[in-house]
């Protein structure tokens, strides 16, 4: 028996446009393998003048967004705006007036998380998310519902496709990290503003979503430390493929007995490490746990056929649930939990650095790091003179102890330049 | 709120074993994160007598199997047992007396996957088997829930990690099969009797599974062509490392136009290939679809740990459901569909032949092929007179074609030996 269900659709850009254009064209494979239908009813819009990718029916569009939630024919609302605002009252509106709601806006969840989750907690009605992360690879299901019995230690992603493709053309192609970044806008992987993704600030919004999976303790964005690919060298992206890494933005979350940890930044990963081998604009995300000890997820992490499927999963998921007709429980709960400052979380560095090569020079750094607490695992150096480059890899330490071990090295005259600092990433806690 | 729910659990051996106790260990963190308890009422074993790796309470365990279900204290009924008997009819017995149960038995799920899914939509209940395919990697739930509204065109998977064990160690030993077979026995990868591992019939099974949620047409494991790995020879796989492949036993599930088709062998994998680089016994599923264009789930595909953790994860999803008190529809629904008879599929073929070196014999050997309709794209020789050794790679065309070729071989004098047959994986339908 087919049941066909009322869809209101905030947003029709490129993952709206191409949600409705495959609920049409797909509607009868949709049909036979789930038994619903799924009736596009209205679709809010901030342009109406604007052309679409589907047929647009009197009636349809409307830029009174709050309408869209007001339907009476509008039993499931698809958020597809983007932003705080105004899509984090209308989703809450939806909630609270008992529609369930499916949302692939990372910035919002990461934002509003908790208060939206427990509108919808209240309400009975599910909230799903999936392409929030990782676009059209399942990752939120999987780790909310799947691995709910596992106690996680770490997540490690790679969920920004533009500086993945960029550090891998830098990689590969030798090429600088402006050069990179045009290649990536020529090819519209990046924004006319890369800035939410080379900054980091992206991937900070989706590694505070799974970390708060992964771990039950709800992380905000304001708790994840985050640094971007802005200062990643040509240079650092050759000596890591020297010394056996590649550079990568990472999310890493992580819990301890001390409590969560979750940061973005460069990381020098190593080459045998599945995470060194996921190139150009392809997303990971490899979850470390007791039981499963590691698994890997990959695919591709943007674009609008790939979120569109992953909505349109939430889509017959939540629509499965509302049309039985039940109160669902949320599928996590959140207990309130430690974080950890990030000064007091374990990190190794590699850092590149311009001496004048005089006789001591090494003494004197060796010195800085070991009154700092930080013991060196490897020192290499290249040329000689005021151009000597000293790679030094230290072993794990406290982020605060690195932090005064660097500044110990602006104290040495020999030290011509600190060229840069990556993280490494090591086996975790 | 915490919720408790009676668990009755048939069969104790390592992943049921592994489960009670985590059940126990882990009681606070899965009450945290998912607001249930699971209270363990019943337990039917075989043998009373046998040692358990958890707290065995007066009238715990039984060997009344039907009493697990029968117990009014029991909610949820776990399927750990195996095999096909008695494990279905207890199945179907709790799914009929309303009772949601979740199995990690694919030998059952293949065999009668339509009657027990059936039997849990009449009684409203769920009936989940995370862990009948790919051990710990989530993979049936992102198959027919995240990927529900998208056109899946093929799933290729590495799903027996005895046999990849098997493979890595004779392509990174360079040891023959017996050699390898007797590691993994010893490493207790293999099984005593390693007949299901290694002639694929575990492996056809996990296909017919994917292949039925992938596509929405139900897949019996009788449709599955299915070849082992036991004629795979250390030169096979060091042949192919020079021709830049791998050999992996791939199980195949594809769509085209004609239909369905399933079938579980040894392939030459092309080393760029993600799965070329699955190692030891970790398992791996690629999925391909015109939106998603290709995801790729790693991690590990047996064991006590990992079963026992998809396991949990479909309890905790069944209690919810259940709990919420709705008579939910089953996640998936299957509609007739082509199945496509292996004999039509369009395969590449790679094929070791120990000829006799004389002038004509090449000729003689693509005038077969020819007459067959099989187009060679390479042939390559090494050695001379009667020890030479031809590998021929042929581009697609139909089973019943490449066989007839084969066959064609066997009627010229020059060829001594056909050593072996490996198909190639190529790109898709």
């Amino acid at each position: 028996m087919e049941r066909s269900i009322g869809i209101g659709l905030l947003g029709a850009g490129t993952v709206g446009g191409t949600l409705v254009s495959r609920l049409i064209g797909d509607a009868d494979a949709i049909a036979a393998k789930t038994g619903l239908t799924f009736d596009v009813r209205k679709v809010g819009v901030r342009d109406l003048a604007k052309e679409r990718p589907f047929p647009v029916t009197d009636g349809l569009l409307t830029d009174r967004l709050r309408e869209v939630i007001d339907d009476p024919g509008v039993e499931l609302v698809v958020e597809l705006m983007g932003g705080l605002d105004p899509a984090g009252d209308l989703v809450l509106a939806a909630l609270e007036a008992g529609k369930p709601v499916v949302s692939a806006n990372k910035e919002l969840i990461a934002a509003r998380g908790p208060e939206l989750i427990a509108a919808a907690e209240r309400s009975g009605v599910p909230f799903l998310f999936e392409a929030a992360v990782g676009g059209g690879i399942p990752i939120i299901r999987p780790l909310s519902e799947t691995l709910a019995g596992e106690t996680i230690d770490r997540v490690i992603g790679i969920v920004n496709g533009t500086t993945n493709f960029i550090l891998t053309e830098m990689s590969e192609n030798a090429t600088s990290y402006e050069a990179a970044l045009e290649a990536a806008t020529e090819l519209g992987y990046a924004e006319s503003d890369p800035t939410a993704d080379v900054s980091g600030a992206d991937a900070a919004a989706k590694a505070a979503i799974l970390a708060s999976l992964a771990f039950g303790t709800w992380v905000g964005v304001e708790d994840v430390f985050c640094e971007g690919i802005e200062a990643v060298s040509a240079a650092d992206v050759a000596f890591a493929a020297e010394f056996g890494y590649a550079v990568k933005l990472l999310a890493v979350c992580e819990r301890t007995d001390a409590g969560v940890s979750t940061r973005v930044h460069p990381a020098m990963v190593p080459l045998e490490h599945p995470l060194a081998s996921i190139r150009g604009a392809t997303n990971a995300i490899f979850i470390e746990g007791p039981a499963i000890e590691s698994l890997l997820f990959a695919g591709p992490g943007a674009g609008g056929g790939p979120t569109a499927t992953a909505v349109l999963g939430d889509m017959i998921d939540a629509a499965r649930e509302t049309l039985a007709g039940a109160q669902v429980a949320p599928r996590i709960r959140f207990s309130p939990g430690e974080l950890v400052d990030f000064t007091e979380v374990f990190t190794e560095w590699y850092m590149r650095l311009v001496v004048d090569d005089k006789p001591g020079v090494l003494a004197k750094i060796a010195g800085g790091f070991g009154d700092a607490g930080v013991s060196i695992k490897s020192v290499w150096q290249e040329g000689v003179n005021t151009e000597a480059t000293l790679i030094v890899v230290t072993h794990l330490a406290t982020e605060r102890s690195q932090r005064e071990a660097l500044r110990s090295l602006h104290a040495i005259d020999e030290v011509i330049e600190v060229g840069s600092v990556i993280r490494v990433l090591g086996d975790g806690p």
